[in-house]
């Protein structure tokens, strides 16, 4: 047996090597050659933990490019990072991956991944690689850092606030119904371009680690919009004790979406309750959201204004352009 | 929709609510109702970061007993914690289950974590449960504490230090085989409760975190053996850049593998390259064996010692009774 370490030890062993000792760059994680990874916490900060997997036919398409399904299985941790003010330090990965699964998937998958830990600043701390009968599974645990006792939490929305969201809502959800059949498209009247973009907000989301810091300065409470947002928010106003009034005109739309919709009125409830959307969803004090909506905006994040929280312990409602609730035969999405 | 939170939301939240929330005990955790956990890292401390899974049919039977199942996906990263010389803070959960699991299967598996996350104080941080086409995959990432600069790595091992194992080694891996193909038991003369014991060894491993400080205290280098001791003193040897000598009738064996052995002395390959064993294997310098042998006792921890460091870079020699050096066809077990 040879001594380069690159060559020795089992196939996981040479896998980890191959594909993932590049993307350890953390000093803590001692290119991958010890048990576990070790951090000086920065100082004055408290840390966050994320744990979010993906796994293939559920949470992807098994034929979706490698290099997506990595930048996917990160962003949606550091999606929540974001969402929570905290700014990533690093993370585990545990994949599992059937027999036939080699260098053709691994490698770009890696590339994609660590693409996406330079462009964060989140460098791969250690993993677990393992064999599986079943679909490829990917498991991120994110470590995030917050300064002390300012994580920003969902119980904190306050009557009187505002509620925004970060980008737009319902792209992602859209993606996934032009993936399935694709002859929506024309029906949607969509440009090449507002389809592609659909189906790109689907395989990459968009992590809005660049606020993190504006959010904890002007908001009250946020979390991530990942089950469909209408969802989110009945449980964002359930930990918080209040309940809420959005405009569903209100609601940031892509032009793909808002071309979609304008076909077929009956997508918004796909858009406000199907998922995958990573925006931020906040409670923000009336007086701040200038500033936020300013400061962020310097920094490529565009605010919406959709709603106001209230007292209550209600669902809460969402109103059509007529001022009517609009009913959904369901808030969020499950995998269930 | 009712506004009792356990009540509220899709199966997967109600899933989380049942069975796992009662394990979230940390303040941190929110009790899981918040996109991630917040955690104060102890003064003066580094935190400690590990992730291992097991998967269903390849890491553990899928007729495993459930509550094993959840205290064996916990314990296995818990080993790493302790052979990093790190307390355990608390863990995230990814758990991926196939649509025909329920309540028989999580509250048993619930129970077992539960009762572990208790016995070893590391409360459940988070997690995210998805439904899999694949087999039952369970994905832990733990966090520990370790003083400043303390972490115990795998590079410290110097020549003339002493190498010590905990407990017993290759009684996971005969236990393995004897699941596999319950005659043996009687070819290899097993008591009934050898076999159970060796069997129960494979189900559920016994983390060494009672001696965590006392390996800071003690020992130059260490690891948690999990891949087979032999191919796992290999690692060791080469990241500290050194080469090592054991002997294999020092190390460690229980009266269940003694007994095995015994009968089938070509068993010596099983137990000593077979894996699973999660005990510590660490270099100590010899004028600090005799107090940590007798410190880790009063822990009701067996310190063993069976080799010794020297300088070189060849691979580690595991010697017979006679002075020769045995040769094994694998060094260590490998799932690809």
């Amino acid at each position: 047996m040879p001594h380069e370490q690159q060559e020795t030890g089992s196939a996981e062993d040479r896998l980890i090597a191959r594909y993932f000792r590049p993307l350890a760059k953390h000093p803590g994680a001692f290119a991958l050659a010890d048990d576990a990874a070790v951090i000086e916490p920065p100082a004055g900060c408290d840390i966050v933990l994320k744990t979010d997997g993906i796994i293939g036919g559920v949470h992807f398409f098994p034929d979706d490019p490698p290099d997506t399904v990595g930048k996917k299985a990160l962003r949606v941790n550091l999606s929540d990072l974001a969402a929570k003010a905290a700014r990533p330090l690093g993370f585990l990965l545990t994949l599992a991956i059937p027999k036939g699964i080699g260098e053709a998937w691994l490698l770009p998958f890696a590339r994609g991944l660590g693409a996406d830990a330079e462009l964060f600043d989140c460098p791969l701390f250690g993993g677990d690689t393992d064999y599986t009968p079943g679909p490829i599974s990917i498991s991120i645990a994110a470590v995030g850092a917050v300064p002390h006792g300012r994580m920003l939490r969902r119980g904190g929305a306050q009557p009187g606030q505002r509620l925004v969201v970060t980008g737009t809502i319902g792209d992602a959800a859209l993606g996934v119904v032009l993936r399935r059949d694709p002859v929506v498209a024309e029906r949607w009247g969509l440009s090449p371009d507002q389809r592609k973009s659909l189906e790109q907000r689907y395989l990459v989301p968009e992590p809005r680690t660049a606020i993190a810091e504006l959010l904890r300065e002007h908001a009250s409470a946020g979390m991530d919009v990942s089950d469909g947002l209408v969802g989110d928010l009945a449980k964002l106003c359930r930990v918080s004790g209040v309940t809420a009034t959005i405009e569903a005109a209100q609601v940031p739309l892509s032009d793909g979406a808002r071309a979609a919709l304008a076909r077929e009125p009956a997508l918004i409830e796909t858009i406000l309750t199907g998922g995958d959307d990573y925006e931020v969803l906040a409670s923000v004090a009336p007086d701040k959201l200038a500033s936020l909506h300013d400061q962020a905006s310097a920094k490529g994040v565009a605010i919406t204004e959709i709603g106001v929280v209230s007292a209550g312990d209600t669902e809460p409602r969402v109103l059509d352009h007529h001022g009517q609730t609009l009913a959904f035969t369901r808030l969020s999405f499950s995998h269930f």
